[in-house]
């Protein structure tokens, strides 16, 4: 038979994403989710799109999203794309701003579908260790290079970095684009979309699938300079004009309207996250500082794969790593209380 | 300030979607749309959505979504993708078929996104004129190249080819993928699918946006062998994991589940539109023999142009290109039976 792949088919090594059991019974700490349902607002918002709406195109351009999100952040409307989740937007800020260029740099730690869009745009990644407590400092991503990006805080291992260091970062590599991936922003970590007003070469992306509870909807933001903004849409307009439908973008608008929820969900997460920290503590565990809605946590006897595969057999599931760097801990999603709860039980029920 | 965007950003030129002006009193005649709601199953479907299905990512794979396009087409799981709209999957298919491999072949007058995807993958085009009468022969795009790609029916000339003119072609270019884009298939031209099990080389990518009157939430899938299909797939899980939201992938099942329905609405729109031909050849006009929801049609001066502005005015929008082998035509979608009327007397009005 004929090889009808591309090249770049057989070379691509994709994404894996934590998986997505379901039923009664199973804890999911693995993939992130937020455990407070959206908003009522959100889903009014969702049962008032109307059928005529549905058979309808969406606006391709999402203006109402955009200029709700620019209102939020107290930036112009030119300055904010939105896209099918912040994954679809980090593909097409890639193409936009790294593809063809020279290495771009990011933490070898860190979100592992950059070394996958690596792949897809042909581009070298340049991947700076971390310091050997897992932070990570931001000054070592500078240097001769075709763009950076890292997530702040990071993952999988939720510590942050400041705002100063970033605006550092930015002074000192002028010449390309600075990605800061603020998925996970919302739990504490100094956001620096305000910084783009000063700094022509800074990108930030958000998602709504953490701190608005939305990744069943697919809801991605960016923020930059009306320049960086064109080319991200220039791209997404030459692969697909409409990827945020009418239903996405309608709960998006009530999401920002309701931020109230929003900040109150978040605030439960950030006390739940630290009382588990304290909790783990406890136990014998190492757990890093978090600025996220997850820790990484590492069992006193470093055997984390134990834990993970104990804790599968009884329907919790935590995310696990096979990587020489990784492999003695266990990144845990935050819960609700009840959740955690079963979670350390279960804990001590292993040991 | 230093040039941010790639080599690609800048020469891009991104696709164009038709207006998407709102209002009441508005006749939008010009995206194809289809005129009737959703079915009732659809929107319960919808709004059955629980709050804690928003919260949590959707299904990567969009496996019951799959299943039963699987089964409604009578083809294996395996041998289905879906992605967002079926412009997603067009995209992902360029980069899985046909970057990187010799021209790509297409009728010149065709959909105008296929250029900006070869643009976006620089694929080399290789266009082939349709003959005099818009009719396109499937045999013209033999020969040479790295892939072949063509709409049935096609856009905007709305006219269908044979299974059979299809099957030789798939017989007589065995080494490289034919991509059948069935937008419009619903409305009337023999679907290819079911020939996907006897060559290996065959695509047909389908949408939900014209028969299935769901546009608004941007659903697409593709049918193929079982490895076309996970080259697509590769692809798509090193761009965007979760292309499709979890209100998508549940409107989707739901819309196949009351296919009947959706049966009653086409053969309302094909009656629609063979009266509508029949009254503008009345006004004199030259109207192709339509297999879609949309008609192309000349009127008897030729001047396109003037009837697209004067309807416009009217708040009546239909589609026109300023392209000189289209210039005397006008693309116009089959609305309503009340919409068409108000088309007629407004082109009466105007003459």
């Amino acid at each position: 038979m004929p090889q009808y792949w591309t090249d770049l088919v057989n070379r691509l090594t994709p994404y894996v994403p934590g998986e997505q059991r379901s039923g009664t019974g199973v804890i999911k700490l693995n993939t992130n989710e937020n455990p407070y349902p959206p908003s009522d607002q959100v889903l009014a918002a969702i049962n008032n799109v109307t059928a005529d709406a549905l058979r309808r195109y969406p606006d391709p351009q999402s203006a109402d999203l955009r200029q709700a999100l620019a209102q939020y952040h107290g930036v112009n409307l030119d300055q904010v794309f939105v896209g099918n989740g912040s994954d679809e937007i980090l593909a097409l800020a890639f193409m936009a701003f790294f593809k063809g260029k020279k290495p771009l740099t990011f933490p070898e730690i860190s979100y592992s579908f950059y070394p996958v869009y690596c792949d897809l745009c042909n581009i070298t990644a340049k991947m700076i260790p971390l310091n050997n407590d897992f932070s990570l400092s931001p000054d070592s991503l500078s240097g001769d290079c075709g763009g950076i990006i890292f997530p702040n805080p990071n993952a999988p291992t939720s510590m942050a970095v400041s705002k100063s260091d970033i605006e550092k970062l930015l002074q000192d590599n002028p010449n390309v684009v600075v990605l800061v991936d603020e998925a996970y922003a919302d739990f504490g970590a100094d956001s620096v979309i305000g910084l783009i007003k000063q700094y022509p070469n800074l990108v930030v992306s958000r998602t709504y699938s953490k701190g608005r509870s939305l990744a069943g909807l697919r809801i991605g933001a960016a923020f930059a300079n009306a320049n960086l903004i064109e080319g991200i849409r220039r791209v997404k307009d030459s692969f697909n004009s409409y990827p945020l439908d009418v239903i996405a973008q309608a709960a998006g608008v009530a999401s920002i309207e309701d931020d109230a929820y929003y900040q109150k969900t978040t605030r439960k997460i950030i006390a739940t996250r630290e009382r588990t920290i304290e909790l783990l503590k406890g136990l014998g565990y190492t757990v890093l500082p978090s600025s996220a809605n997850f820790i990484f946590a590492s069992p006193a006897d470093k055997n984390a794969k134990r834990i993970f595969s104990e804790l599968n057999k009884r329907n919790i599931l935590v995310r696990y790593w096979e990587h020489e760097k990784l492999d003695q801990w266990l990144r845990i999603t935050i819960g609700t209380d009840i959740e955690m709860d079963k979670l350390i039980q279960a804990i001590k029920d292993i040991s």
